[in-house]
């Protein structure tokens, strides 16, 4: 409670779920194919807009304007011609700063990469291209990927944090500067700077979506979408999977090209997690509002007090900030180690900290965690006849200051980017999420947060399209 | 048969598995803690060998001497004061120049890589430096560890490969330069190696060994361990696994410290996997010469003809060549076409006729050959009842030829370094395997390979350590 308690205590943002504006592409094609509007004159448009707001939010590492207009130009030219490669042909798209971009570096938020040039692209990215997709920059990571912030700013209130790691990528959106950025989630680091700066974002199943040379060093990374609209979410995830495909050893995102249609659920379960019992009154009772909404509609909302086998998941879950924190910090520990050795000055506080914890594990200690985790999995297994899917928070409440009121967390971890406590159960569940901007609490957005089975990304997205047609946003 | 009888026609070697010599370590620990001997000592007695055999052979593209030299006196100092690290303390080691070292230039077998300094140890380096060994140096590789040759010549035969990838760790082995040196395989590349160079080999269970950056890219890679001992093979194993872990979201390798003493089996099931039918009337008969001792001892030797169980097993495994090779080609698609975009002059014809193979898959090829490997591992899992283990042959006869005689493989890709139809099953099902040099074929080593379950690594070295005992090297 008192963490976010303590956040209420800061500014009030200027956000209102049910009018505020995000920007959209799909919805821009008909006039490329028709003459009436150009990629080239849609990437000026976000060019303007990112003029206006950077220098506030400072949500980009790099923006490579020229790189970008000779990409849309090339697209333009093939609307011109009727021959667009894919659905996001001409799509301006912003690069989380973790992956390579063989015209701009790769900084990861540290020091110890500044002006780091890959000469190569990221197997996403690549892909991303060869659809016709202008890379527009790099968006600003939280130092490699964990806790310890960069410049970025939320849009709806600079005094307060857009959330991490992908805290450029989720500003850029809700700052309406792109219509789509490419995040990773290990913890929460996509949903949760969704949830913070009303983003549609998915965090599709684990392997989904070629990470390309992040893959390998951490065992429950994704990659996600984050977008203005859930069709351009959807297009963008598509694409990537298709050209780039998935992880090394997965099928990669299953689903159709045409984004699904809306399709109303009979039965969510409500997930609580860790997350739950931290929430704050307003928006807890903004959340029950949505809920109140769905019963209304007749769907039937689950508990852990309606089933047993719900309440085993929400037990297995209990803990999952503590495992995700084991788990990335014995696995980055050579990583972590060969920095160090470089420069430890160059390392923040918190990533020293999280090499002491895994200096702490040992290969036994790993194991348990692992175990762990494939237990979580087999509980939410079996929620898998009881409903369509689940739904939760995207975060505990709104972003929090950057006083630090939200800094608080698991033992010697801290997050200043806001606690993952609704996302950490799911990522380590590998199971696709998506949030949705459905809340305004004292004029910040907070996500409502859809959770489905593994490989049923399509299926979530379905629901998620009718939540947005058929569910008032709340404000309180 | 062709290719066989082929390799026949060359010059012969001079090998005899009864009389070979090969470098052994932990039976010099001893003489270490008692001081009539030292790691330095040991170092330098390696140190003369390479000059005497490098020049011919060629397996180092990096020998750092200075720098070993300072490990070795730091080990000795241990030994001195009572106080080795691990039972590698000291043990010279050569690293497949596809891993990073701090220390020295990681060129991965191909000009594009020419100097490239990572400034970092691979997770395996970094354990067993932790561990005490002393990384002597870079041994050569094939080109991104496919199968465009480096320079290294196989120590009986320097008209012979020393096949690959792995080319100079097992012929560093073989010429008695080093006493372990470190591999890694996806298809053949450690097993195959081991068996043309007359090495000990483990390619341990998937993910047993920390693969470090070299993890995600490829969905079957497996480190392995080149040694002159099963005690020095399983003792470098376990130091890996014990300082760097497995693989990100792999348990890493189980088992004790201390090698396993040796197990006499029961049973054992011939796998004939598509080697058989290449194999030459000679090896062939060397290897049923080691059968029949087998059976003579009362070990029950059982084949597809004695179960359905078994038969289903050999069908599921009849194209593992064809499915490891789509598997890889999707799998290193972007890799291949970011190193095609810097310079494609730089990459073997070998290398582009790869990416040729991948640009010609999508997701739903790949989807389908990954769905053959876990069948393949299902009706493998299927056999653990029947035997304690399985047995076939390491490699397709002797080494070939440098003339290209060997060099016929998949439609479209070339194995210069010799056919991996042995070891693209075991690859692919992710279960370990271990050679025996146990077999002299017009004075060629050829190696005995068993195969165990997943995560029976140490139950297979026990086999291993009786086979060593109990059965007579075989020359013809």
């Amino acid at each position: 409670m008192s963490v976010a308690n303590r956040q209420q205590t800061a500014t009030s943002g200027s956000y209102d779920p049910a009018s505020q504006k995000l920007l959209t592409f799909h919805d821009a094609v008909p006039a490329f194919r028709d003459g009436s509007d150009s990629p080239r004159a849609y990437l000026e448009r976000c060019l303007e807009v990112i003029e206006a707001r950077e220098p506030e939010v400072q949500a980009w590492v790099t923006i490579n304007r020229e790189g970008a207009r000779a990409a849309a130009d090339e697209a333009s030219a093939r609307y011109k011609a009727g021959k667009p490669l894919s659905p996001v042909d001409g799509m301006p798209i912003g690069i989380k700063d973790l992956f390579m971009t063989k015209d701009m570096p790769t900084e990861m938020g540290s020091p110890l990469f500044k002006g780091n040039e890959t000469h190569a692209d990221s197997a996403l990215v690549y892909g991303l291209r060869m659809s016709g997709a202008v890379i527009l920059g790099k968006t600003v990571t939280t130092e490699l990927g964990f806790s310890h912030p960069g410049p970025t700013r939320n849009p709806f209130d600079t005094n307060r944090t857009p959330g991490g790691s992908s805290s450029g990528s989720a500003a850029a959106i809700g700052a309406g500067m792109v219509p789509a950025t490419i995040g990773s989630q290990v913890v929460g680091s996509v949903i949760r700077p969704a949830s913070f700066c009303g983003n549609y974002a998915i965090k599709p199943t684990l392997g989904a979506l070629n990470r390309g040379e992040r893959a390998g060093s951490l065992s429950q990374s994704h990659i996600g979408v984050h977008a203005g609209s859930l069709e351009d979410m959807w297009a963008v995830s598509y694409q990537i999977a298709a050209t780039a495909g998935g992880d090394a050893g997965y099928p990669g995102l299953y689903g159709e090209e045409t984004p699904a249609g809306s399709k109303k659920p009979t039965h969510l379960i409500l997930l609580q997690t860790e997350g739950w019992e931290m929430l704050d009154g307003t928006t807890r009772a903004a959340f029950e509002q949505i809920l109140e909404q769905l019963r209304r509609q007749d769907i039937q909302i689950l508990t852990r007090a309606d089933s047993p086998t719900i309440d085993a998941c929400e037990v297995a879950m209990a803990e999952s900030l503590k495992l995700a924190r084991d788990i990335c910090c014995w696995e980055l520990r050579w990583t972590l180690r060969n920095l160090a050795e470089k420069d430890r000055s160059l390392m923040s506080e918190s990533l020293q900290q999280r090499l002491a914890v895994a200096e702490d594990m040992d290969l036994a200690a790993y194991r348990i965690a692992l175990d762990k985790r494939e237990r979580m999995r087999t509980r939410f297994r079996a929620l898998a006849p009881f409903a369509d899917g689940c739904i939760t928070l995207s975060s505990v409440g709104i972003a929090p200051a950057f006083d630090g009121s939200g800094s608080v967390g698991e033992p010697g971890i801290t997050h200043q980017t806001g606690l993952p406590a609704f996302n950490a159960a799911t990522s380590a569940l590998g199971v696709p999420a998506i949030s949705l901007p459905l809340m305004g609490i004292s004029g910040m957005p907070v996500g409502v947060q859809l959770v489905g089975q593994t490989h049923r990304d399509q299926e979530l997205s379905a629901i998620a399209a009718w939540m947005r047609e058929s569910v008032k946003p709340v404000s309180l």
